[in-house]
Parts: C-alpha cells; structure tokens; sequence
C-alpha cells in the first residue's frame, strides 16, 4: 500500500512555483498577484483564506486580502469585483465561499472576469471543463489529477466511482476522470444521497473518490482489494482530548481501507494541501495567459 | 413494453408551442424568430437545417436559412455571426455542424451570444447545465429527458448506463440525468471507448442511453429485462431494397431488445423527432427571455 501524500506533492508543486516565480522576477517581469475577497467573520473561512495568503508568499506570489464586512450589500460587493476584474495588477482572484445569505452567491460568482477567475466557478470555465477545452480547473479535483498523475496511477478503462455531486468536488472530478488522457479514461459513475446501495458500486470500484463529508462513512467492507481510495472529506469532529477540541476527519475508515488499499489518501495531508497548491497553480497560469 | 413514440411527443409539443406563438400574434407581440447558419453543400446537414426551418413554419416561427459557401473564410463567418448576435430580430441561432476544416469550430461557437446560443454549444450555458443553473439544454439531451418526463418514467435512484461521450449527447444527458430533479437523480455511469467489459454496466442498469452511433451494437444479452432503452443511435446503413438507398439504423437491436424492455425508443420516430421540438422549445424561451 502506497500512501498519496498531497503534503509532500502539494510542496514539490510550490517549490515548482517558486523557481518560476523567480525566473520571472529576474527577468524582470510581473510576479502572479492573487486577491482573495472574504466577507465577515466565519472562523473557518478566515482559516482558509489565511493560509492562501501566506502559501503566496511562501511562492513569491504577490496577495492581497479584500476584507468586507458582513454587512456589505450585494451592489458594493459587486462594484468590488468589478473594481478588481479591471485591475491589471491583479491577475487572479477567488471570493471566499460561504457568503451571508443575504447575498446571491450565484449572481456573484457570474460577476467574475473568466479570466481572473482562478477558482473555476464560472458557468464558463466550468463548461469548458466539461467541454475539453483549456480552463482554470477548480482547485480540489485539479489536486486529486495531480495526485494521480504524480504517483503514475493507470485510470484508462478503470471504474471509477464518485461519492457525492457537488459542484466544487464530485461533478467536475466525475468529469475529468471521464474525459480523454491520463488521468482520464475512467469509466465515472457518479453517485449521491438519492443513490441506492451505494455499497454495490463502491465494491466494484478500481478508484474510489469520497466527497461526501461524513467521518468515517466508506468502511472496508464496502471497497475491493487493491483499490485506489481518494479522500477528500475534511469534517471537524470534536475531540476534548487535543488542545484545540477537535480533529480533522474524512469520509474514509481510514485504518481498516488502507489495509486493503492499493494506495490511499491521508486525512489531514491528503487532498487537503493539494488544494491550496493548485489555486496557486491557476494563478501562475492566469498571469501566464494575460502576457500570451 | 411500450413504445417512447418520439413521433408523437414531439407533435404535441409543436402544438403546444403552436398554441403560445398564436397568443403572441393575438397580443400583438413579436414572434420568435430563429436562424439556421450552414456552410457549405452537405446533403445531411442540408436535410438537417431544412427539417428546423420547415418546423419553424409549422408553429408560427419566423426563420432565416444563412447558407454561406465552403469557401467562407472564418473572419467572414465570426462577422456574419457578430452580425446574427446583434440583429434584434434574430432571438436565437444555430451554426449547422460539421464545418469545413478551415473553420475553427471552436471559435465559431465561443462567438455565438450565450443568450442566443439556442443549440446550448456555448461553454456558458454547457457550464450552467453543469451547475444546475438556468440555461439553454442542447436539443437532444432536452429530447431525452422531455421523452422520460412524459411518459412518467421514475429515474431517482435508478442506475443510468450513458455508453458515449460526446459533447452534444452523451456527457450533457449524464450531466441532465445525475442533476437534482425529476427526471434526474439518477445514479449515472458514462461509458465509452476505452470502458473495460461495457456490458457488465448495461446488464446492471435500469436505464440505458446509447449515443455511440454503431448500429445494432446494444443486444438483448447486454440489457436487463424491464430495462428502459433509450436509443440515440442514427446511423445511414447501405440498403438497395429501399428507394432512397438506406435505411436509418440505431445502435439498439431493436427487435430482441424490446422483447425485455419495459419502455423503448424506436429508430426512427424516437429521439430523432424530440431534438427539433425542443430546439423550437429553446428558441421560445429565448423570445421570452428576451421581452423579460
């Protein structure tokens, strides 16, 4: 059993990063700058959104971090976008998921510049994803591609099987694994909450890819020998017995899966870290298409 | 078993549509109007467009046959397009595919408005299908789900085998089929070329969509009994006891097959006649969008 270790990939990638990062600025070009909007408080989201931020710097990357409050109108968080979609010097920018419900998150996310649009939330990027065309590929299942492609994982002709229908994770990883190349060439079945025995799937499964959110949802019994298991669930179960109250745990029954496991996903230091890797990814390619 | 008689589902959406356009004459409203674009002398595709345009006619549309030489230049065609994308009059179009090979089809489609994008190409609208979002669905996909919605098939929970995964069929019905919704909420597996053992999946599936275009592929042997076949198959096969010189094949044997369906499509009348109804049925809500 080999352990996908997204920590040690997600740094190879940065350190990628990095030597470009500094090519450019001895060429004397513009380093990538990316904008992260964040609105309110949310402890998480600031986590999150922190971490961006410094995995910028760790790059070279230029960041700025656009904090509104809770109390912003939808017209002012717009005029910010805009503000943004019209800067030069920002090449690519994200806005912060969740939004208060105050706001239509749908109408914001159409409000972004495709082109600035490093998340891949855009209907556009989106359909271009599902349509083979070149695009920002949203960040966790373009983690989950590198994974694979990194640890040299043959998908052609494999079954893959996808838990959970999300826009961010499960339907745009269903359809990466489906389309043509390496990683590619799965043949995706894509299951949900209305799914009947899912067990029936998931057993049959070369690859299975967990983004469901429930700690400890797929156990052994329910994956064959050999398989390839992908976890993205990142749930905060409490815990009194760390410091900080609780611990970070996927959907995988990790020490039983493994056992049978051809390769596995850790959970934290897994798809995880990946994540961040890839947005940085996008934002170097951002910058990239705006010179070309 | 019955029979999904696409023949007559359509008709009766024609006549519906016929019913609202004959209103919108009595208000004194502008009726929808689309136009077909067709390079070059193909005598498929000449079918084609001739088929959209006389159902135009048939519900009361206006309609605009563009047909420009294979000699076209693309600058020329993006202008005509530009031009298409800007005449009031015009609610909505289609570019006629294939094109010549000098054409970047790619470009051409990226040209079209998304608001007017009726054949639903636009990675825009593809990327709203996607994240369930309003859009326009490309006509045949529409087809397939209007067929299942008419005839009161339950599709939640069911598995749905897709075997194809082209743009225009296969990739958006898997993408329509796995959505929240009635039909949808489905458990969907997309097959294709390199798919390992194709009829271990279609004998375990409650629902098969076939968009391969190989005829006669799907046997009785592959299918369970009480399966729903959908059959989107439309392949010319040499027949010299016919006039015309062939006769119009699917990829289902239709006879063996149907003896275990519990509903089917046949070939032709099935899905064939479904696809210009429901690009009638886009092009009305892009007039109605229009006025909204």
């Amino acid at each position: 059993m080999t352990i996908l270790d997204g920590k040690k990939i997600s740094n190879d990638i940065k350190d990628e990063i990095t030597e470009v990062v500094a090519q450019m600025k001895a060429n004397g070009e513009k380093t990538p700058h990316l904008a992260a909007v964040i609105v309110g408080e949310d402890g998480a989201s600031l986590t999150y959104v922190g971490s961006k931020v410094r995995a910028c710097a760790r790059v070279g990357f230029e960041s700025t971090l656009v904090q509104l409050p809770e109390t912003i109108t939808q017209q002012q968080l717009l005029a910010k976008i805009d503000e943004l979609n019209n800067d030069p010097e920002i090449d690519g920018f994200i806005v912060q998921l969740p939004l208060p419900k105050h706001i239509d998150t749908q109408k914001v996310l159409l409000a972004v510049d495709p082109k600035k649009d490093v998340d891949g939330f855009h209907p556009e990027n989106f359909g271009k994803l599902a349509l083979d065309m070149e695009t920002f590929i949203p960040a966790t299942p373009y983690g989950i591609m590198e994974l694979l492609r990194r640890y040299d994982i043959n998908t052609s002709g494999k079954h893959t099987v996808v838990i959970g229908r999300s826009h961010i994770v499960g339907r745009p990883i269903s359809i990466l694994m489906s389309r043509k190349g390496q990683p590619g060439d799965s043949t995706v079945t894509l299951t949900h909450s209305r799914t009947n025995d899912l067990a029936s799937f998931t057993k049959n499964a070369d690859i299975v890819i967990s983004a469901l959110g429930v700690p400890n949802f797929l156990t052994a019994d329910m994956v064959k020998q050999g398989a390839v298991i992908i976890d993205v669930g990142i749930t905060r179960v409490p815990d009194n017995a760390v410091t900080k109250g609780y611990v970070i745990t996927g959907d995988v029954d990790y020490q039983a899966v493994s056992e049978k496991a051809s390769f596995i996903t850790p959970v934290p230091g897994g798809v995880g870290p990946m994540t961040i890797a890839m947005l940085l990814q996008n934002t170097l390619l951002a910058r990239q298409r705006s010179v070309h």
